[in-house]
């Protein structure tokens, strides 16, 4: 080996390597094609691409045969990196054909729900956790009409933890709830949590909302994405953004398109707040996807005094919307006291997010019916 | 203060804490029956049961006339849950108690399903991940009755993160998961993952199922609650420990209480498995309740080398049982190929983890029907 | 318990309320100073506050004394929230010494380096992950001057997962940075790896790092304490939010108040990005803390795509600065090619960013020194 | 393309794959020689070994001539790693390879400390969190060496989050330990923090552990490679598998190859345990590594109700050892009072986990040594 050491010229040494690099350029492209076969086999019979532990067998035998000068670890390492960029291509791939993926040069999704714009500007989608009697949803939506806010939400079929809990006022609460909107000139917006009830809910609510605890019910999505009703759909508590966005497929290959994606924080060790709200998902799905993506700033924090700076976090990272509780008289709240804003901590909010002062619709129009 | 500080003995003041919590219980008891005098004399007089203006009053006077150390913002709110607690009280009367948790002294629960004890010795649960052929669902009955296992699960309706991924065989998957299970005197287990299809699921299966996915589907929880089935209910993949035993409290509370948990695996940063098996969630519930508990291995590893010690480990954390996916022929599955074992590799999975031996159902009379 | 209903007189019964509430409030302030009694025998032994066992325990006593009518989990819950309060009173109690927190009033912190402030605008510290040449760490530098940067990072003591891999030109690449920052009027900013070089390292740079590796080493908190030098200390890869306090706080016992927290992403399940950046944190920790927070971008997404709006959440959730990755060439840097900007990239995310145009140095005269 | 879909075999595919894979290997073989021998003519010229101008031209014919379906952002990544890898080789020569790994047919590392076998039957280290006195440690050496325990554990050097808790006893509480271990026949084991304290520690003690907080402390690692002693190294708060092994590498490659994997728990959303038991990882760097792999159930638990099932768990997923703290009177403890055992309560533990009887040191014997 020291014999032709000495011996070497640079030049040509740098000419063999340029060789071995195209030649490497050219398996790397053959070894690409191979793997998007495997990936059409794999799509057609439903199988997952990620196969770690034959990786890891394949690994073995490559550090086996290694004849060197490349150390083990470093053969290792290499190949791990061109499998994972199989991998990526494949995933890649089979982002293609969704629905719900932002082709190059496709615009963001708009759409008008009673008049109103979603996709376009920010919009802010207030009202209490859950619809609690006549007069309290009415003095929050009229409280909220004043503040400018289109969109009032409220609770009426609740998913809660305890079977024992207050778990909304169903029908009755969708009444309460479609009728306070209708007074105000507002688009209401409820979740819905049952097949069954899907086509109640639709015809009572503007906007279903999925929350984060049904995102991976599948059955739900299908149905809600049949009823014809645009859809608030929430990230699951630790889903990842590729399952959103799957989840998300479901409603549009149901033929729905009006989705819009919900960020509400994800369940991290942090203690401090009750979910970690994650603004690189809101970043990414806006990234990946054409859909609108809002955030729900009171279920991330879990807590009042931040809400203002994630607000403005989530709608610096692009968010095109807010969704936050306010309830006229939050401590009394049945659900969510801890979080819920009055209506004066919302117009102090929105101050301190630097919302822009919508013109609030004149009461008496919007009232008049 | 400096005085006491050195003085304090903090088994003395533990004491002390507990007298107080004492007290408070008294005080919280004598406070509940006097809002239950108050819920008569509303009922009697039609009036409604909450009124959050009172409480908003009562809240500040409270607030007011706090003489410290608590904060005024911590008054507020255990005033708060102590009036939502009474509120919950006059709406639902008292004789809702937690029934899934481990009262002093109760036994472990065991229960019967086609004469196989659940909740006794170790329970195994085996079949594929899908049914996906008469063929694939027979040669898998036939070789896992061959190695004594009394559970024959297999998917049916499923749920897949791509709405394009296969979905399943649906009814016709529960009818080919009964034949097969009965030939071969099999217990038959299969997931259900919308209300509307308990009905046709309970009919046809054994035992149901209910998805990581659905844990928090309160509805679909109710619903197998009344369906008279026995029900495995997995963890959802971040749910806490308190979520779980919630979550099968309400189906408890629907009537049925032959309930297992399944630790099937919690998601964290771990790349290496596809789940982390948390063992202290296998020895925590069996504390904490007297339900039985199992451990779905296959989906907490996601690979097939490290099944065997994560078996173990389930079963000498506590568990009742495991539940691990067995394919003919993993390879060429519809999904999860990466981790079903085949009938080979069950056997030698057994042995690894030292599994008791059960005498073979013989087959001819299993067969007969 | 019939008879007295309808004889019942319903403002009699809430004047009992009115009292029982009000022997409750005492009762329960009578509890707060108990327990802040427990926290002072506690803290002075260095016990842990939060006893879980022991709460367990006394729960199911509560449990098993409930003379009803509350059901037992009605008082589990709000025994439950007792105990949180307290466990939050005891730990206020415990933030009330630390010197890093914002006592009611105090302003932020705001310090100068070589003249440039820290914790007023938004600074930006910008430089390659690791000082290679002294080429490449003289065109990143001029580059930088050049786009108004005025804080050069780059490492030279590199801690890398594997020891095989680049671990930093050391001395020579304090050195080199130290010099190019000196040619070109900037900060240098520097990691900081081993207590035994605080002293060396100390001597070159102008601003020590603690990485988020290290941020539990608390040998190597208490010597950056008495360097002498301003430390941005970063995030642990899961630490909370109440733990990277306590690390600030070590580096602030031992003398040295200039210390800047830096976001820089916690570890989740996410695998779209290397780490989750986590706004909350920033938003919180300026509320609890008066010290300068920053955000590093680049460490936190681990890709470039989606710095920018970062940037942006970072700053819009209070952040006083942001850390950015520059390279002259990153494909070919030794470490972090992955994410790391060119400088032409960085003008585009500053735009981007919305980050004002400082007025760039007149590189005659700042390299004329 | 359709037409070889559907006639395409798996298997024939992942044939293909792996030829092409042990071509790739093969070339990339080939260039690796050729860096050595443009490495040894730079090293004869004098000429620097990176030339980072003519990587980043390489790159860009690459990325010119790249036919596909590779991306072009991903032959540069993957050709960027490649110089990387050889860049690393020029500058260390090709005798490295990762020493910790489990390479096929290599038996389990056993090793004797003061005549214990380490990696054979399991092991348990026991003792108090902290040595506080002599008295205790005395108590707890003489009661544990009753139980037949081999290994004391105790903290002199103790790591705490708040700087003004306990920090151990320092060189005192070393020579306490040392002193107590050789009056009772014992092997001491006690935490390094610091890399200018390791050859003090390495003097009185004879097992180092490096804590989960100074898992990626690579100078400390290296410090204790150095130290001619035993090892355990714990696993970082949130630090992945195969880091860990990394983190051991630093420590084998430092010269020492007697190290102990321990895992401890990982952070988890998970509030009832202080952490989560990670028995995959038990099972895995079994597989992976030959090191012997222990697990502390204290800190993965946090709590003493669940410590037998989780010690039963880990040596059933592989572990070759428990650590467990264990003092004398734990209620009064300095640290970690919650988890730490009586000795009576070790004795019950030990029967629970169906730990062997080993018979007792005689201690007339061990003490007069």
């Amino acid at each position: 080996m020291h014999s032709h050491m000495t011996g070497d010229s640079l030049d040509e040494l740098r000419g063999e390597l340029r060789g071995v690099n195209l030649e490497l350029l050219e398996l790397l492209s053959r070894r690409a094609e191979l793997v998007e076969r495997v990936r059409a086999v794999k799509q057609a019979r439903g199988l997952p691409i990620h196969a770690p532990e034959r990786e890891q067998a394949m690994l073995e035998e490559l550090e086996a045969r290694n004849p060197g000068p490349f150390p083990p670890a470093t053969i290792r390492r290499l190949f791990a990196e061109i499998f994972r960029a199989s991998v990526d291509l494949m995933e890649r791939g089979k982002d293609e054909v969704l629905k719900v993926s932002r082709i190059a040069g496709r615009d963001d999704l708009v759409f008008r729900v009673k008049g109103e714009l979603v996709g376009a500007g920010p919009v802010l989608i207030a009202g209490p956790c859950a619809v609690e009697s006549e007069e309290q949803i009415e003095v929050a939506a009229r409280e909220l009409a004043r503040l400018g806010v289109r969109f009032l939400r409220g609770g009426t079929f609740k998913p809660r933890s305890s079977p024992y809990a207050f778990q909304g006022l169903g029908e009755l609460g969708l009444r309460l709830l479609e009728e306070a909107a209708r007074r105000h000139g507002m688009v209401s917006v409820t979740e819905v949590t049952d097949t069954r009830a899907v086509e109640l809910v639709a015809r009572h609510a503007d906007v279903l909302q999925v929350g984060a605890r049904n995102m991976y019910n599948y059955d739900l999505l299908r149905e809600v994405g049949r009823s014809g009703k645009p859809v608030i759909l929430k990230r699951g508590l630790s889903a990842t953004i590729d399952e959103l966005l799957w989840a998300a497929e479901y409603i549009v290959a149901a033929g729905n398109v009006e989705v819009v994606l919900c960020e509400r924080g994800i369940r991290t060790f942090e203690r401090q707040t009750r979910n970690t709200l994650d603004v690189s998902a809101v970043a990414l799905l806006r990234r990946m996807s054409f859909l609108p993506v809002i955030a729900d700033v009171s279920h991330a924090a879990g807590r009042r005094d931040i809400l203002a700076p994630l607000g403005r976090a989530a709608l610096a990272a692009g968010a095109s919307g807010l969704m936050v509780e306010v309830h006229p008289w939050p401590a009394v709240a049945r659900s969510d006291s801890e979080q819920q804003l009055t209506p004066a901590e919302l117009a102090r909010f929105l101050d301190e997010v630097g919302w822009p002062h919508p013109a609030p619709r004149p009461v008496a129009v919007a009232g008049g019916t």
